[in-house]
């Protein structure tokens, strides 16, 4: 059986959600008539944004409804947390709901109070607009932008299970989900500790393994809600989840700050796991390869470079290639280098794919990333 | 008693030096009359350019001479080490030397060939000019230099120790000194273990905390040679070697690619020296605060950002503030934030120091980078 798409984004099954932007505040809403089961993980930075100790809390007890604002992040100002639990107040008055039932989430500015008020006057327009159809998505997508160009969701049915999800980047996006915001709905009914579990570790090899710039945000929070009406074994939802948020990774990674192209690392026959993660985040990570490839420059030094700074690799028994919609071309051949013309047409292609053969054990991992382009220092010498 | 500038640069007492360019390729040579102790510090890639391999088997007998070429890296190449030793040979041949005395270093494009022939052709001419004037010194320093746009060189003396320097930089520099070649002359009287380790400590405190763009490169050397004609106590040797480190990584910095500010980073008052250094690089590595210093924008939370995502740090406890030679602007005090009109004034200035102090203990690190702008990508997309 196939895992199939869907157009529903967050609004699969009984999810209900829109979305609002005016000005440079956002509000989306997502929400559910039964409290649902709730999974997060959260940004690992050591002053994290204050909207994750108020969702932390409520974690446990289950969530029925997500207020997410973008334009002001909440993050580095002494009033914070008294700000976020008044959002969920707020939130839940007009839906109608206990608020500690209400999640929140904020993305934009730090170090500036964040505008309550607007946002509460958003929120009630946001309400009367809440609905089950996949508008509703669109629209809770289109409202958490900051930088993004495009807004993401994405929807998939397998075996009846249902997961959903929308999100929003894009820059600061590294090692550990800087500010990436990711909402997941799901009909998966699976116990709190299993879902919790299963996330965690989906997110592990996905999410965590795009870098847009190597920075970490406050903020970065991915949070699931779940229904429960489908009952399911957990291998199937995890098999569902883990293609949801690779193809996440990789939209995530399209709409990088500035990018013009997907750059995806493989690092294949690594010794162990870790290694072979390593190294395709190094790659993926690295200024130089990244603006080569914005280039369509085929400087595979780079990629070495990048690769050995972190681990100890052996060039005799390097293999390399680039591949994209173009065709394949084989750059390093148990370390002996190839002629590069093939590879520079290849570079012309917009999803690249680096693919990085140590030969010397069998693991795998993958990395997303982006192009470093002129662009990405223009939207960041000005955003404000 | 101060320590003096001088404008010898490597050519200090006995030391003879030149250089000459020659459209891709070129080449510098470092001479004196009698065998110096030799002491270095390498890149920590696990792949290293040929070069190092030959001058590790070189170091504990002594160097009497040194060739340094730029236009080809000589990395990842199975041939490198054959034409390494084979470059050696020839310039041996050149200055009547025996070969085993003669060390080397390499700067450029990865992955290609050495042309052997290239380089001979030029050195035979910068032997006919080597000289003990302040001339060969810049010659040297220009004839090493690849993306860089100002040779850098260095000399002075304290107590009648003389130390100079030439060094290239420019992209790829990062934790571990990147593509960064640094070659220092001195008359110091050390016993090699002891020059060797009072070199290693130095670079560690000085060029490794240099991020221009977190790249790693195969080629980074830092190489000492003394003509012992001066006896000394070490710690006059490495207060003045520690002052020309210091003054070098920042115009190493400053002349990152692209760069039009160069950023000094203070980190203050932490618990220990090892966190404080590790903040440090973490700001002044921080692609999203090297655009923002490039677009004169005080958005302090990325400071907050990329030095909460290494560390634990507590916001209520930090002071920080920007300085140039505009001004002095505070920005937070204690976590409480202040207006940023000061901030805004003091940004304009093209040496920007960003201190921050985490009010915990009585450590503290310098980290030197530079800022981020589209002239890098330019750069680094196109370099070939």
């Amino acid at each position: 059986m196939k895992i199939k798409s869907t157009n529903f984004g967050v609004c699969i099954d009984s999810f209900r959600a829109y979305g609002i932007k005016e000005g440079k505040y956002g509000v989306a809403i997502i929400c559910n008539d039964v409290l649902c089961e709730a999974a997060a993980v959260f940004t690992k930075s050591s002053i994290k944004g204050a909207h994750i100790k108020a969702d932390k809390r409520r974690l446990s007890g289950g969530i029925q409804a997500l207020i997410v604002n973008s334009g002001n992040a909440n993050a580095y100002v002494k009033d914070g947390y008294r700000d976020a639990e008044k959002i969920c107040e707020i939130a839940a008055k007009i839906l109608d709901l206990d608020k500690e039932k209400v999640g929140l989430a904020s993305t934009g500015i730090t170090g500036r109070r964040i505008d309550v008020e607007k946002i509460k006057a958003i929120a009630e327009k946001v309400k009367r607009k809440l609905t089950n159809s996949p508008e509703g998505s669109i629209k809770a997508a289109e409202a958490i932008m900051t930088t993004d160009r495009v807004p993401k969701q994405l929807s998939f049915e397998y075996k009846g299970i249902k997961v959903g999800a929308i999100a929003k980047g894009s820059g600061m996006i590294a090692p550990n989900m800087a500010t990436m915001l990711c909402f997941i709905t799901t009909n998966a009914a699976i116990p709190r500790e299993k879902l919790q579990k299963t996330l965690k570790e989906s997110v592990e090899d996905t999410l965590n393994m795009l870098v847009v710039d190597g920075d970490t945000s406050p903020n970065d929070t991915v949070l699931l809600l779940s229904n429960k009406r489908k009952e399911c074994r957990i291998e199937d939802f995890k098999r569902i989840l883990m293609h949801l948020l690779e193809e996440m990774a990789k939209k995530l990674a399209k709409d990088g700050e500035g990018a013009t192209k997907l750059i995806e690392v493989e690092v294949t026959k690594a010794k162990n796991k870790m290694k072979a993660k390593k190294i395709a985040k190094a790659i993926v990570s690295s200024p130089l390869v990244k603006s080569a490839i914005a280039g369509e420059n085929p400087n595979w030094g780079r990629i070495i470079a990048a690769a050995s700074s972190k681990e100890k690799i052996e060039l005799k028994k390097i293999d390399l290639r680039y591949e994209s919609e173009l065709g394949t071309a084989e750059v390093l051949n148990k370390g002996d280098f190839r002629p590069l013309d093939k590879a520079e047409k290849v570079l012309k292609g917009k999803e690249i794919r680096i693919t990085l053969s140590l030969n010397e054990g069998k693991y795998s991992a993958t990395a997303w990333g982006c192009d470093l382009t002129e662009e990405y220092v223009k939207i960041n010498a000005e955003y404000n």
